[in-house]
């Protein structure tokens, strides 16, 4: 179950890295490029922090796939992309909330500070999002509005909290996962986003 | 004879690198590190990827050198470097050929799939030219026009499909090479560009 | 004396992080992390180029509490954080000293070439910043203006000149650093700058 949401979050990404590079006149392996950073940008760059090389895409081509096929279906049916919004919106928190948890997973084997595990977690989940913003030009977009690595930070501290309690230990994960998605279903829902500070 | 010809590609990455950046009103020192960028950063992305630490050009000084001495001449030179374009094109040209040849290599030697030996080509051809273009604050040049990465793809596949043939092994580099080459010389002299989907 | 200079190196990175951020109207979340990477930036890419991972910050959780906690900082007292420009001018100065000859440490460790260690002391002091002005979407300020890299770039060089003297290892260290920071601290007295060739 875990692998299939995991695929489904990078179809939800490589559908979103389409959505912005269409809007910035590339060709079409710009537009493909931007699929593939967007999907697997933060775990690249999780995986190459902790030196776990070659990183995690190239060992397994069903991500590839997954995203080769998404970004033809995102660019074919753009015009009707529209009416899957809300479909992509709920991949796309899926997918934050599965990769926050197993960015926490890989920092956990490889025995880091629980705060470094969480600051992998959000890595995970947010940087494949920046990466597209910077080849596109753009401030990244997590770091102006939305609740969204924040929800990633909340949900790998809950992971911590939650495991000190006698639950079993897959189901820590599951919690925190849920954490994350509930609290940007939440702060989209209620428009709450952090203050600005000027 | 390769190594000559990935260290005048190289010395073309250099200089298309002082190029774009003597545009942006750099200082001296700028210029210097994005030729450098253009220059190494394909390879470098590359080889992070799959864990080949420290990266090439920590442990060979000659590319170091090629991309001082070019940069030197590029930046003295420079109003005179318009009579050179159409070798410094054709540099550049067999400069992609070879480092996606180079790519495939490295990939088929860490032992991955076929479609990510044409990716890590295509990364280590092209992507100094989009760090080039990002530390410059413009998007990638080669998300929006021209065959080229486009070639380096062809090119990468061409070489799985000939490696099936009974020719001998590094005749099969060769024509991949050539067609990475023969691609983007097409390309260039047709006008043949890949559709822009808005 | 080292460790202690490093902290403080560090925490004047993350506030300069914090005042380039604040000026781009980036939520807390994002200046946080634009504090972060200002600070861990250069360190992360010289520790990948050469195959130390996990990353430094990530195995020593005190970089971490000084970053967040100077970031809170700066944010608190933004207004008031004017006075403390001159202690941050030296801080920071202080700072790219130090991590120009951690840098060149670490190279010479991994056995590379005496270009590469002081290349690598460079990155080490001036990538962070590079980081956080790709991230606001400028083009890097050390590319542009001020002695600042050609001052870790001469700190290097005299690094190994001075070693060739009878001088006592840690020494040479030393020396090397306070060129660094004489440099930088001359060339901002008297408005030296690299001149821009256009």
């Amino acid at each position: 179950m875990f692998y299939t949401i995991d695929i489904l979050g990078t179809i939800a990404f490589a559908i979103s890295g389409v959505l912005v590079a269409t809007h910035k006149k590339l060709d079409l392996f710009g537009i493909l490029i931007i699929a593939f950073v967007t999907a697997i940008g933060g775990g690249t760059i999780r995986d190459v922090l902790i030196g776990q090389t070659p990183v995690g895409w190239m060992k397994d081509m069903n991500f590839t796939y997954a995203i080769i096929a998404s970004a033809v279906f995102a660019i074919v049916f753009r015009s009707k992309i529209n009416y899957l919004r809300t479909s992509l919106f709920l991949f796309d928190t899926i997918g934050i909330g599965l990769y926050t948890v197993v960015g926490i997973e890989k920092g956990l084997s490889a025995e880091l500070h629980p705060i470094i595990c969480v600051a992998l977690g959000t890595i995970s989940a947010c940087f494949g999002g920046v990466i597209r913003d910077i080849l596109c030009n753009e401030i990244p977009v997590i770091f102006r509005k939305e609740i969204y690595a924040t929800a990633c930070i909340l949900g790998g501290i809950s992971y911590f909290i939650i495991r000190q309690l006698p639950i079993e230990g897959d189901f820590v994960f599951v919690i925190a996962g849920l954490v994350v998605i509930i609290t940007r279903l939440v702060a989209v829902k209620f428009k709450i986003s952090l203050p600005s500070i000027y």
